[in-house]
Parts: C-alpha cells; structure tokens; sequence
C-alpha cells in the first residue's frame, strides 16, 4: 500500500502533490531539446511559443475562461500579489476586504497595502459569515475571499461574494490554490474578476501558476520587462513548467468531470469513520458537507499536534497541521482562531489531505497509524501537556 | 556539426541556453519522488529543504556570496522587480539614476514608480560613461548598471559604480543575468549591494533565478505570504527549479575557473573573423576588448535584420538582433540608440551569441550561412530597402 518510493503514505496533499507520470512526460522535451526562448524569432522559438498556446488553452478549459484571460506566473503567491496589488493600485480609497481565513499570501500582501484592512468573520463551521460581509462592504475598495481553505478544507460562498462585490463595484480576487482540481470551477458562474492558481495543488510542477483576469478587467502587472503575457506578466516563459500546468489542467479537469472528486471523498470518509470510531475526543473541524472533498481536519483532546506529527513521521505517514507555510511557529492558526475554536483544541489538530495518488487502503492504513499515536502520546502526555505545536502547509 | 536535435545550429545563447544533461539529471528526482513541501513537517519535506540547501550554496559559491545571502526567485526579472522595488520603498527621495542601456526588466520597473529617472548615458563603445555617471549621481536615491549588455555583450564598470555609490550612500544594484556563468564574479571585490541572476542564461532551468542581498542591507520583499526564503520572498520553494540552479551555477563555476571563457572566445572570434574577412560593409558594434566572451553584435550594410533572421532561420541557424524581449517590434533597440549607432546600421545588426555547447565547427559553418544571407539579402534588397526589423534577445 505503501506506493510512494519512500515508504511512506503521503497525506499532505493541501501542501503540494507529486506530479503525475504523464505530466513530466509532457515537460520533458521542454528540458531538453526544446528549450529556445518562446520570444524568439527562429524555429526553436515558435515551438515553444505554441506549447505554452496550447497550455493557455488546458489552463482555462479547468476554470472556464478564455484562454486569453489567463495571465502565467511563477506561482499561487505570485499571483495574488499580482492581483492584489493590481487592484490596490487601480481602485479608490476605501478599506481591503478579505476574509479572516486567507492565506498568509493575501494576508501579508493586504497588511503592506497603505489602506485600511478588514477581517470578515466566519462562523465557527469556517464558513464566511455573508451577512456581516455585506455589512462590512461599506467603504470598501476591493475584495478578496478564497474559494476552499487550504487547512480545514471548507468551501466559502464565492459566488455569493462576487455578486454583493459587483453590485458596488468592487473588483472581486479569489484565491482558489486549495480549490483547484479538488472541485469543479467556473470563473463565469462565479463572476470573479481574478482567480488565482498554483500548479503544484493539482499534480503540476513547483514554481508555476496562473491567474485569471476577466477580459476588459482594468490591469496593472506587478512584474514588469519584455513585456511577456501580453505584457501582463514580464519574465522568460517558465516553458516546461508552463507546459506542466496545462496537462496537470488538462488531467484535472478529466479526473473530476470523470467523477474522481466522489472517490477521493471515499477515501477521506473512510479514514475520518475509522479514526473517530476508534478513539474518543475526536471532533472534526469544519462544516463537514461544505468542504473540499480530500481534506480531513480532525481535534485530539489530550495531543499536542507536535508530538503527533512526530510519531506519524515516525510511522512513515506524511500529514500536517495548519499550514505548511507557518513551520516552526508556535501560535495556533488565524484560520482556527478565526473559526473559535479554543487554543487547546487548535494545538490539538491534524490536517490530513489526501490526492488522486491515493488509496482506499492507504486511507485505512493511515487511520490505524493515527489511531495508534494519538493512544501513546495520550499515555505519555496525558490531556494538555506537551510541547509547542508545530504548524505545517 | 549540428549537434542539436531539431538539427539547429544554435548561436541564440543570451535570449536561453540548453538545460546541460547533468543539471537535468539533478533535478529529476525533484520532479519524481523528491515533491515534499520543503516546508513540510516530515521527512519529505526535509529532503526537499536539505536540497535547496546545498543548490543556495552553489549559487552563493558562482558569486562569492554567503550562502544566506542569496535568495531563489523566478528568474532575472522577479529579481531585478524585487531589488529595484525594495530600493524604493526604503531609499529616501531622489532619482533612480540607471544606464541608458539596462534590459527592460530594470527600465519598465524604475518607469513604474513614482519618482524621476536618469539614464546614465554609454559611449560609443556601450561602456557606461563613467565621468557624466558621477555627476549625474547628485540627487540620486539609488542605483542600478547591468554588469554586461545582453545586445552587445559590453562588460560594464560595475565596481567603479558600486564604490561612487556607496561613498554617497546609495544602494546598488547589477543586473548579472547576462554575465553570471560567462565572466567571474565577486560581489565581495564589486561591492553591490543586490545582484540579479537567472539560471537559463547559464545552462540552468526557466522559471527560476537568484537575487544576492547583501548581509545587513535593509529588505523588503515584493511577493509576501508564507514567509519562505527567510521571509525575503514568499512562495512554495520550486525544489528542481532550484535545484537545477544550483548544479548549473557549480558547472559554470568549474566551466570559468577551467578556462571556459576563452575556449568560447575562440569559437566567437572564428566565426567574426571569417564573416569579416569575406563581406564589406560589417561593422561590429560595442567595445571589442571589454565584452563577455560568447557574444557577437554586428551590423551589415544594405541588409535588414528581419530579413537576415528569416534567411538565417531557413538555412538552420538561430540567432537574433537586439532583444529577445522586444520581438515583434519594430524599432531599433534603446541600446544602439544610446550608444549612437545611426539608425540604418541599427536595423541591420544581428547579435550572435555562442555557448560551451556550441563547437568551432558550427561557429565555421555558420559564418558561412550568415555570409550566405547577406550576400543573398544584399543582391534582392540593395542597400536601406527592406521590411521593418524585428528585434529579439
């Protein structure tokens, strides 16, 4: 069961997934023989100029966008900072509103903004709170709310954001790194005006991503040159990566039109049954029907996530505890602390995210294995010691 | 002699290079088995962060950096964006004082922000003129001059500038993304405070580059979220990318400290003199003497380079005039403006630039393609007819 070359079951797929067999197959010509600058005015030029066309095309056909919305880039962090700061540059005053539950990449780019921030809460099931939202629109300049939370997995009311967003105006960014691939996107159902995306989520290469921008969308790039991406987005095109996201897109897109997203759940279902039949002091965080259908996000009274990810590590299963991007800090997460969920219970939690390239009995497997450590550090550390937790992608 | 597989003698070596087979066999298991987050809080994840390990020494070793003071990008321009938008946000007011002949990453970057530009002015040869830099620093608030010109190769005085600007206070930044793995550097022996690199210029992956900040230099990043890079630059860490940066930046460390240089030079120089020798009316432009050793930028009388660069993509050499950033366009480039090259002769010139993986073989033959071309040009077009240049890197 063990079909990872390390040994070991990897259940970190919110961090980054492995790239599927046929999506290096695509990117390596474009490490070998085609490796001429898609800017240049010769045969080996061209080629690589049609491969990132076709790659264009893959890309939007996984969110329904033309392929003239989508902009390429180095990656999910890039491009919301590229649209946030677009926007902070196109709109007028007024505050930046995003919700409690973004990313560190909205985060962080939002608090470097000269404007004001504001938080909008969620309910303690993670989800967005819309009402207060709506409220909290007045005096706003822009928006931005993700479309599924990369640690507990919930899904949030986009489309609803959008709408309230358009009716004043207000240009409307979603993060959707977590979302895409796991859930079937839609930009025009949605109405975003931007969409960002990362490779790596869905089987595609690091260091490549995407951003939607709706076509007569007012747009500033955030790193300028040769004016690559129609000037959108300057910097020598990342071919094989580029080439990379399309077929991870393209396989995406099959995967869940093909129904995938009901057997990932099967193996998340069976999983999170198995450990909350075995132990008690198990909750589940998250509105368990509103959320990405990989992601399990369970509490352990009387574990310190730390000592947890310790013995799994041991045990040769990969998983984490909020967010890969905060490794090493000792608080508990904005996204637990914003969903209320005492500190206890935060440092208590285990993200466990599964992919495709999982299976059925790596899912069981992998419950026995946490059953089996939750039970010895509940021995060894009794309820409530232990040390710092350890917060993970 | 065409060792290429697309049976391309390829002599376009400042826009890409080829990926060199043992950085590919570095970074394969990066793409493989090798996905952990580098992030991640179990093994895998530690062997992705040890890689990116070694691959920032690597990096640090081709510059004479600290390995802690080089930080992984997404290419020369995220670098050039990052160092220039830092510069900014912590110098005090005054000019951004940059030479007339920077590539479009360090020009579209400094026209972006909101104080006054000079453009330090070049000689006839291209080498920034040194006496009217000095002069022009009154009132500048920092500082950037390329360490050589991607049309013509021209070395630059990078550490005279670094010294006038540091006696002043300035902070100061080189473009190395055409010189890193052609000529040595030392940021210790040149004294800048930030330097931009991009691996694909020396035989390294697309999509990943270098920014050097010197230990102790106030910073600010550009792309903010999950605090990856020392917090310097946010993102998911691009392992093979990196990776493949690392290997590429040792062999040209070991490619230079052999004496590559010069065996690349021979292969340049060949191929000048036979087209001189053969043809009138050639005029090789910039500094012969002060110049990276692989480039070649020559002007043809009675020839247009558009039409020289469809000749010469038909008979199998690919190779370009001015830019690759700027294909499509039809102007003569900023380069040859500032360095006084009359108009005409701008738009007849070609820049040839040559690799370790070219032989003097191919630099023979191809000079006998590109006096071919010329001979073909001049006998349909007679001299100053033809259509408008394209300019590419």
């Amino acid at each position: 069961m063990r079909a990872d070359a390390w040994g070991v079951i990897y259940l970190d797929c919110n961090a980054t997934t492995p790239i599927l067999p046929e999506v290096l197959e695509a990117m390596l010509p474009w490490l070998k023989d085609g490796y001429g600058n898609p800017s240049g005015s010769h045969a080996l030029g061209r080629r690589a100029r049609g491969a990132i066309d076709v790659a264009r095309e893959q890309v939007a056909g996984l969110i329904g966008a033309k392929p003239d919305e989508v902009v390429f880039t180095s990656g999910g962090t890039e491009s919301v900072n590229t649209a946030l700061h677009c926007f902070d540059r196109l709109a007028g005053s007024g505050r930046a509103v995003v919700s409690a539950i973004e990313h560190s990449a909205v985060l962080r780019t939002v608090e470097s903004l000269e404007r004001e921030v504001w938080l909008a809460p969620v309910g303690a099931d993670g989800v967005l709170d819309l009402e207060r939202f709506e409220a909290g629109l007045a005096g706003a300049a822009f928006v931005s709310v993700m479309t599924a939370n990369n640690e507990t997995g919930v899904l949030q009311p986009v489309a609803e954001v959008a709408r309230l967003g358009r009716e004043r105006g207000l240009a409307v960014h979603t993060d959707a790194v977590q979302a895409a691939g796991k859930v079937a996107i839609d930009v025009r159902e949605t109405g975003v005006d931007t969409l960002s995306l990362s490779a790596h989520k869905f089987h595609g290469p690091k260091g490549v991503g995407a951003l939607f921008v709706r076509k007569g969308l007012r747009f500033e790039p955030l790193l300028r040159g040769g004016g690559q991406e129609r000037g959108l987005r300057s910097g020598t095109e990342n071919t094989a990566g580029i080439v990379g996201m399309g077929a991870a897109a393209e396989a995406a897109r099959k995967f869940l039109a093909d129904g995938g997203g009901g057997r990932i759940a099967e193996m998340r279902d069976a999983f999170e049954k198995r450990v909350m039949a075995s132990l008690s002091g198990v909750v589940a965080n998250g509105d368990p029907a509103k959320r990405l259908p990989n992601t399990s996000h369970l509490s352990f009274d009387g574990c310190d996530s730390a000592g947890l990810l310790v013995l799994l590590d041991d045990a040769g299963v990969a998983c984490s505890a909020g967010s890969a991007c905060m490794a090493g800090k000792s608080k508990p997460s904005h996204v637990q602390l914003a969903m209320g969920i005492p500190g206890k219970r935060a440092r208590s939690s285990l993200r466990v995210s599964f992919s495709r390239l999982n299976t059925l009995a790596e899912a069981e497997e992998a419950a026995g294995l946490v059953v089996r450590a939750v039970e010895k550090l509940r021995s060894v550390q009794g309820p409530g010691v232990g040390p710092v937790v350890v917060y993970t992608s």
